[in-house]
């Protein structure tokens, strides 16, 4: 029986006793020994978080972003801006964010999720202060807007889960790699609500978890959120997909993205492009799972794509004289290896998705075209 | 300037002032933060160093069985023998011989060369009881004969390298995985061998060096060995290899081999399957490099190949309750994959191999065809 009652929520704004708004954030840097939830009020706190990857996954990071922009605003922003005056407030204010903003959007690179966060709370707060309303009612909608994108994420995981499902076999076993779970997101993840939106449907036979080195994201949480949730896994060390995939024991690969260009390349954790070369050899379909925000229609392909790199010692902690590191935290899949983009608007192929952001540009309200 | 003194000899066999035969080794689990000789006089302590890891590589336990062998038959076997009066030693000898090498053989099951070094020291000392030697000259003699093995692996591996290094371009960017380098054998190495002989030519740019987890034969052995012999590393994880590749920054994979059957297949680290999907993905040239020992002509193909399986503790130290683990140490590349397997008798297609082998026996000395 799927359960997902033991699975903490990775990202909650909230109030505190004194009004300060918080972020509460599990510190995933302790999975899987110990569960800890961490309370911010200062945004500069998220941004380490993020930096640290005591908060990761690119649609947990869009809204820890978000909330960073609004503990900005509720915290610091708002007071110091009404401090100096009523009539310099909201231009203060607005100047202010803007520093604020960039340093939260500069956190990380490679996730588009980031700076959409980041971008839709800017958006929103000058068009409010255009309309003349003053820096602490915009921090009160800021709040609220975290709160929104925050149910509106579960409700899109539940979304990608339940069109991803439809497209497993029976008896599925499922190769996933990195933690697109719910620990990557606010709640349920994506690639693996895809995984618990199928096993409750009573489809999943097993889940072959990478360990996802350097940073173990598949050992220390993919492996632990599954175990959780009661979902049948086996721990593998990434260089052993190939063999598992041989030996005819995955039907199915299914991956998050931190960010899917318009002709449907997508960057995700890395070690995704290997395992899509080594899904097309065994003819085994390869499912990107992402909210359709991940898409970035400003980007015509993947080498557009900012690879963040990090440090030698996340692979080699103690340095070896003369031994040079490589450590690239993502990787690009080009479309053609993609069987599916799986999104809350539906499952493409990746061929699709330019002609339909185009259309999209069409019909959605004005905050969601931040992320196309 | 490439310059091996600084590479310390896996194994070797030396007489102790005692007059007791002891296999001086390099304990290879501390590396590279420690450089430590282990000296065993007890051919059971070598039995565990194999098991342990202490020693590893499959040229290096080759010898190092049939080190085990002899320091059997100098340590105890002989002594027992005589100790039981003449007419019944030899055949007490080899009775005893056969358990202490039933046991050594079975230390690990994947790579031939334990079981071919074994085999090589019981037909060698069973043809001198039958000839009517005692057990002490027979112990002699084996002691002689692993020093002539040393020399052997030397030699062979030079030539493996000479072979190899012809097939490599100028400026070549090699990858390889796990270690099947001068730590993997005597001395020289064997994918390694390649990787110095062409070094020498002035012809290799850059050394990638995969991990090679959960064991990390790659981060601790492979670039410590490179970096100690002056060649260019870097290390990367497993899963980046296949970026790597696609970066156009690899111009060929040179790996070692654990078995290769008589259709051209081979047993190695786990994970060199995938890479050989990658390579073939890319367009790189697969090498496999390995002593002509290795290839096991009594099994037709890649299948029958026993793959040993290894403690979950390896890739997770901390067992997480609900979460299985699956750690088979070696993969089969089937032979279409593989573009030459270069050995000290030549580099030769996959395909080449069986009619090779049936015309070598005709030719080879006895002792050799104890390989074949």
């Amino acid at each position: 029986m799927v359960c997902l009652d033991r699975l903490p929520r990775a990202v909650a704004l909230e109030r505190a006793g004194s009004g300060a708004a918080e972020l509460v954030y599990l510190d995933e840097r302790l999975l899987p020994g110990e569960v800890r939830m961490e309370r911010a009020q200062d945004w500069r706190a998220v941004v380490d978080a993020i930096k640290t990857l005591a908060v990761r996954g690119a649609p947990a990071i869009g809204v820890a972003g978000a909330s960073a922009v609004a503990l900005w605003a509720c915290n610091e922003g708002a007071g110091r801006a009404t401090a100096c005056g009523c009539a310099e407030a909201p231009g203060r204010f607005a100047e202010d964010m803007d520093v604020a903003a960039l340093e939260v959007a500069d956190a990380r690179p490679t996730a588009v999720n980031l700076a959409w966060g980041v971008e839709r709370m800017v958006r929103l707060a000058k068009g409010l202060l255009a309309e003349g309303a003053d820096p602490s009612q915009v921090a009160d909608v800021l709040f609220e807007e975290v709160k929104r994108m925050e149910a509106e994420d579960e409700a899109t995981n539940r979304a990608i889960g339940a069109f991803g499902a439809e497209l497993l076999p029976e008896k599925c076993r499922v190769l996933t790699h990195c933690n697109a779970g719910s620990l990557a997101t606010v709640f349920y993840g994506t690639a693996l609500g895809v995984v618990y939106s199928a096993a409750e449907d009573g489809k999943i036979e097993r889940v072959w978890a990478d360990e996802t080195r350097p940073v173990g994201q598949g050992a220390r949480l993919t492996a632990w959120e599954l175990a959780q949730a009661g979902v049948p896994v086996t721990l593998i060390c990434d260089s052993m997909a190939a063999s598992v995939m041989a030996a005819g024991k995955v039907d199915a690969v299914v991956v998050g993205a931190d960010r899917i260009t318009a002709n449907g390349d997508a960057a995700n954790k890395i070690g995704t492009y290997g395992l899509a070369v080594l899904a097309a050899h065994h003819g085994i379909p390869f499912y990107v799972a992402a909210p359709f925000s991940t898409v970035d229609f400003s980007l015509a392909d993947g080498s557009q794509i900012p690879i963040e790199e990090r440090s030698a010692a996340e692979i080699l902690p103690q340095a070896i004289e003369g031994v040079d590191v490589f450590n690239p935290a993502f990787d690009v899949t080009p479309a053609h290896l993609i069987t599916r983009i799986v999104t809350e608007r539906g499952a493409f192929a990746p061929c699709q998705l330019a002609s339909l952001g185009s259309k999209l540009m069409c019909f959605l309200p004005s905050e969601a075209q931040g992320g196309l």
